[in-house]
């Protein structure tokens, strides 16, 4: 595990790999485009797991399982989702030792397959609203791979509700928009632009693309998460209908959003530095690592009666573990650990438990903090947020030092070449600017904030009125 | 939701499937030999897996993910392995839009393509064990589904582990089968026997398959999870050795354990009755719903007040629902929920409230009881454990009711082919036996079991000398 990361300054993206590899997240399959999740990785999918899927519940949603295999002509069905998935898919043509009759697609998304369902369940008012989510693989066809940011297979959780109304199917959207926001927010520690796509960024099938858009480290944007108001297009592809309290028939509205492992991509690289991944306390499954220093059996028995007491009243506050390996040395164990990204380090000495105390160290700055041994619990629990807290104000400063405002296309265009980060500029609306910007910077559009005010402007390309302006930059 | 269940003793196969589409678990997908998990039977997997996760992780395991997709060369490295998979599986040979110059194949079960990663994991004893679960889809081709029984696609945990020696790998395997025979048992109330897989009827690839066999309803034998000692067979395959401490290298040895959503089939067969599923107190996510008798606003009033009271007591203890649905009427909903398989149903009427009672009906027994609003909270736990218990118990004396020690052939076919059930017979190890057993009755050996004593005594088909009884049984 004396694994050397290379300097973030050095080569963003080798750094990037590096991290991933000493923290041991992830590995290279030999299937090409396929990534294998480790166990240190899929300890952190299971945190971002366990709450979402609590805040999925909490808001009325419930979990179902649709089949992988999509016959294509399913994927026929609506126009523009066929058109932007086609290209990307897998294809099973063979089944059993047989020719199939017709070639079935592994799913990259399940609208079709959940809408076919949806018309054999939903008759009347009274079947509605369906919420339904799925925590699945899919697969979409790549062939510049990245760990966890580019695989052709990747694990993600897809929402799929049908409403009676468009109103609520609004509400259903903006709803999840902002449980993502919450999550990534709060437990992530990421703060999030919350906006909607463009007509050319949005999802293939939909009437509304919302996404939240996040800042990495080498000031390029990330989209942590979507959600879809998919109006009627669906229930007309599938030919959903519902009686409504009045005896009428009316096509049902519908919602997909979701959330992917490439969570975790972005979580290394908001957060991590020079010596790896860096944890936010609220999602790392391990809080605090004890590591004691000990020559003598003497020694460790005193470690060993800290941790004892320690476990037993750190029951429900947060979770810990004894790292008492004799073959490692402390400093072996102390690089092990930053690697691993664990927010807090505990060191029992004998010379500090004569003080009667311990010293704590944090992932996140450095820092050294002498803990008397009878104040622990709450100091712990103490830094633990504070290291929560500024982890996302440090993502904050960042994205706001590197945000712009921008009136003039060349400022735009040095900006983006040269510093990077978000420009807010103003844009009429029309695909030509927004692909001149593209082929200009390689910068796209990456959303229209909700929370941007009303501003009276000109499109910051063709000089043509516009009333907002939008965020531009370069993208994973 | 009025469905009409067709009755147990009329048509076995027609309940099962009617006894699904009442409680919602589970629906025919328009994708052949595939189905969709319903939200009601995902909430049952999801309590299977929480249960089992924390049981396996309790047992030294972790989560990691590996790919969907195999490359067929894969498959064949172990010979065994690919001459049972290799007819049942799906196979991709399109993607992004291109024809594949390696076919890949949807992972029937992934011991290949993990081993191939564990080539790059393990090089030293220090590396050892590696102790790997997954939770996933896998697909084995099938012509006849039978909800959550035999479908193409389903959802299974598969573990893999790799040690140093011989005694370690067969230690984990029975570790592993005692891991699923508590939780058949002790949550899923369900007796199992525990046992060894013939040659013929082993994993492909395997050295020896230990097995744990219910028997359902109908008196067929259902296998409800198997664990595999797969010796250095897939070490050898795909070239995993290691060096020990003395400096050699060596083969490693493997196991592989897995329990899929069969499991779901396997509940409903075992305690459903002509009312529906029953499902055990332990695994069940609502334990006990709340139904309010009320004419006027002023008793549902009083309802309300006893379910937030209770609501509150019960958290941690037992979980519940009230259901004031006012569309519906009380016995509506008794019907409902006793198609939903929830363990325990409380009336509350003005005529029981005047009493300072409330009406209990347990789902199990339809029995009727009077409890006074003060020992709700005692009397609803120690209610849900007679539950819990008593479906064990009766599960318990059905199967013994339906075993026989048998050594006669003529009866071996006559009890096969008229009651049905288990027959413990002596059976001389040759697969010739076997095979005419299974062509005489469609019968086959269950498993050797463990428990069993040796016990001279001759084969019952060829009289050839024998020690043991094995279990003969039609099956799912």
């Amino acid at each position: 595990m004396a694994f050397k990361i290379t300097k973030k300054d050095k080569d963003y993206s080798r750094w990037y790999t590096d991290v991933i590899a000493a923290a041991q997240l992830a590995d290279y399959s030999p299937v090409k485009g396929c990534m294998v999740i480790r166990p240190n990785g899929y300890a952190l999918w299971e945190s971002i797991q366990e709450i979402l899927d609590r805040m999925f519940k909490e808001t009325g949603h419930e979990n179902a399982y649709f089949p992988l295999f999509i016959p294509e002509s399913f994927l026929k069905k609506e126009a523009e989702h066929v058109e932007g998935f086609a290209p990307e898919c897998a294809v099973v043509t063979h089944g059993g030792g047989k020719k199939l009759e017709e070639p079935l697609v592994v799913r990259p998304t399940s609208e079709t397959i959940i809408w076919a369902m949806f018309k054999k369940w939903i008759m009347s008012y009274r079947d509605l609203p369906v919420l339904i989510n799925q925590w699945c693989n899919v697969v979409r066809w790549e062939m510049r791979t990245r760990l966890f940011l580019r695989t052709s297979e990747f694990l993600w959780q897809e929402g799929h509700t049908a409403h009676a109304t468009r109103e609520e199917c609004q509400e259903e959207t903006l709803r999840m928009l902002n449980v993502y926001k919450k999550f990534v927010e709060e437990y992530m520690a990421i703060p999030v632009i919350a906006g909607t796509k463009t007509e050319k960024e949005k999802f293939a099938g939909a009437e509304t693309t919302y996404t939240i858009e996040t800042m990495m480290q080498d000031k390029r944007a990330l989209q942590a998460g979507t959600s879809h108001n998919l109006g009627q297009n669906f229930a007309k592809a599938f030919d959903v209908t519902f009686q409504d309290k009045d005896g009428e028939r009316n096509y049902v509205w519908a919602t997909s959003w979701g959330v992917s492992t490439r969570l975790i991509g972005a979580l290394i690289m908001a957060h991590g530095d020079d010596k790896g991944i860096v944890i936010p306390p609220k999602l790392a499954p391990t809080q605090l690592v004890i590591i004691p220093i000990f020559t003598q059996k003497k020694e460790l028995d005193m470690s060993v009666s800290i941790y004892e007491e320690l476990k037993e009243k750190a029951k429900n506050l947060f979770t810990l573990k004894f790292d008492d390996r004799p073959e490692y040395s402390p400093g072996w164990k102390y690089h092990e650990w930053e690697q691993k990204g664990i927010p807090l380090r505990m060191e029992i000495g004998p010379r500090d438990v004569a003080k009667k105390q311990v010293i704590l160290v944090r992932r996140d700055t450095g820092e050294k903090i002498s803990c008397p041994i009878i104040d622990m619990i709450d100091t712990i629990q103490k830094i633990l947020g504070d290291i929560q807290e500024s982890l996302f104000k440090k993502a904050e400063n960042f994205r706001e030092k590197n945000s712009f405002r921008s009136d003039s296309y060349d400022e735009l265009k040095k900006i983006i070449s040269h510093e990077g980060g978000f420009v807010h500029a103003h844009w009429c609306g029309s695909a030509e600017c927004e692909d001149k910007v593209q082929e200009d910077t390689k910068a796209t559009i990456r959303c229209i904030p909700l929370e941007s005010n009303k501003e009276e402007g000109s499109c910051i390309i063709c000089k043509n009125k516009s009333d907002k302006r939008v965020i531009f930059s370069k993208a994973y």
